[in-house]
Order: structure tokens, then sequence, then C-alpha cells
């Protein structure tokens, strides 16, 4: 069973807030977003095929994968500001068909009671109209079949 | 002679923008960024002397730097997530007085006529105040007298 994606769009404020529980340990929800093989497994939207050129998530460390469907091919890429074990990752995000348009992914990885925990997402985009236009782009869909296919793979392992 | 920096809060947005104009070429501007031993000589208020621990100002690159005065040290670091030589930078900033809490700053290096350049930073916060909280501490005074100095440096070059 998947537990629901909750996403915030505040008005006036160039933000976009989400949280997510999952079943399962902080720490294996953590090792599936640093190990770039887990990654792979999940990441992004059913119908999208991923190829991951590097996902080396760790402070100063970068990030380049490409997402391809029957439309095209759609890369992204950014670089680590921070990461801390089981608590914390800050990472720039890029989409290629928006040049020099990056945002700033927040990531607080809460554990909870019973060997679960919480994803609070904070994304902060550098105009209002970036911020729009990322919701309008369907990424609250991507992003939670994504967890979807992530709750299966915790649950096979 | 040095030209104004211009400064706006804009309202009810986590942003800050500025404009500088130099008398120098966009290149010679761009390489004072760019050279860990020159932006030592310029970068911060005029009552800090800097110590910079790494400046590596390329895509994927990081910084850190401390900032100290007679109340204090204070350190600086973040990842550039992008630079395009005499043309673009974008880098993630954090103090660490405020840990977690993290701008993006966007600089566009723009090329005048006469040899001269403008300078057009956008920073973006994650929350209004933060972006209020840097506004008070004073950001302003220490970019103007930053690119004060830089202008002596380049005119002695």
């Amino acid at each position: 069973m998947s537990n629901a994606l909750n996403v915030t769009i505040p008005e006036g404020a160039p933000f976009i807030e989400f949280t997510r529980e999952f079943d399962f340990p902080v720490a294996a929800v953590f090792e599936a977003h640093r190990n770039p093989e887990i990654v792979a497994q999940w990441l992004g939207p059913d119908d999208m095929k991923i190829e991951v050129d590097h996902y080396d998530f760790r402070t100063g460390g970068s990030y380049k994968y490409t997402h391809t469907d029957h439309t095209g091919s759609y890369g992204f890429s950014g670089v680590f500001h921070k990461v801390r074990e089981n608590e914390f990752a800050l990472q720039t995000f890029e989409f290629d068909g928006f040049p020099d348009v990056v945002a700033m992914d927040y990531m607080h990885f809460e554990t909870l009671a019973d060997n679960r925990c919480r994803l609070v997402g904070h994304s902060v985009y550098p105009s209002q109209e970036a911020r729009d236009g990322m919701v309008a782009s369907g990424m609250e869909v991507g992003l939670s079949q994504g967890y979807q296919r992530l709750d299966a793979l915790l649950a096979n392992r």
C-alpha cells in the first residue's frame, strides 16, 4: 500500500512544497536516493525511460540523467549543495529545455515511529513564472508515480 | 571613479536584484570573479579580512571562505551550478550562521560599448524571512564596498 503525496502550491511565492510518508525506515529511503542504481529504478513518471549519466549524491557532487518517451528526450542536471546521511539533501535542478532556469530542491528525511519515515520537500524557483511552469508540466504526477515505484521496490528488497 | 551599485528589494518575493556597471571589459571583471587570488583582494566589506579555503569557479566546482573582523569569524560556502566564461555564473550561497538556509545567486556578465560591462545579479532565497534577514545583515554595504575595491584593483592592473 502506498501513502499519499501531498503537494502544496503556495500563492504568491515561488515555491512548491510536498510531504510523502513511507512505511520503511529512513535509512532505506535515503539509500534509495543515494545509490544511482536504485535511483534509476524509480525516479520519474511511469511512462519514461531513464538513463543516468552520473549521480553522485554527496555534498559537492553532481548529477545528470535523461528521461525519454515517445515524445522525445528530456535532460536534467544539477549539483548537490549538501547531503547529510538519513537527514537532509539540497540540490540544484535544471531541465535542459529551460537552460539557466534553475530550482533549488530541499529535502528533509524525518524518522517516524514504527520504522516509518517522512520526506519533506521545499523547492525554490527563480521566478513565479518558473514555478508555475513546473506545476503545469505535471511534476506532481511524475513525483507521485515515482514514489509509488519506490514503495514497490522497497517492499521487494 | 566608481559606478553605483543599484539594489532592488522586491516586495512579496524572496529575491534581491542588483546591477553594477564597470569601466572595464567583461573579460577582466569575469577573471576577477574566477581567479581566487584576485577574489581574495576584493570580495566582502572593507573592514573584513578574508581567508579563502578554496574557490573553484567552474561548473560543478565549490568554494569556501571566511570573513573575520573584531566581532568574530563568518564562514560562507557553496557550489557552482554553472559557470560560462564572460557570460554567466550560478552558485549556491550558505552562511554558516544559518545552516541549511541556502540562497541561489545568479550573475549575468553583460558586455557594454566602450570596453565597459554590467553585472546583473538575481539572488533567490528559500523564504521571505531569509531574504529579509540578508537585507538586514548589511549585504548591500558589503557588496558596494567590494565592487569599489574591485574597481581600484582593475585600475591598477
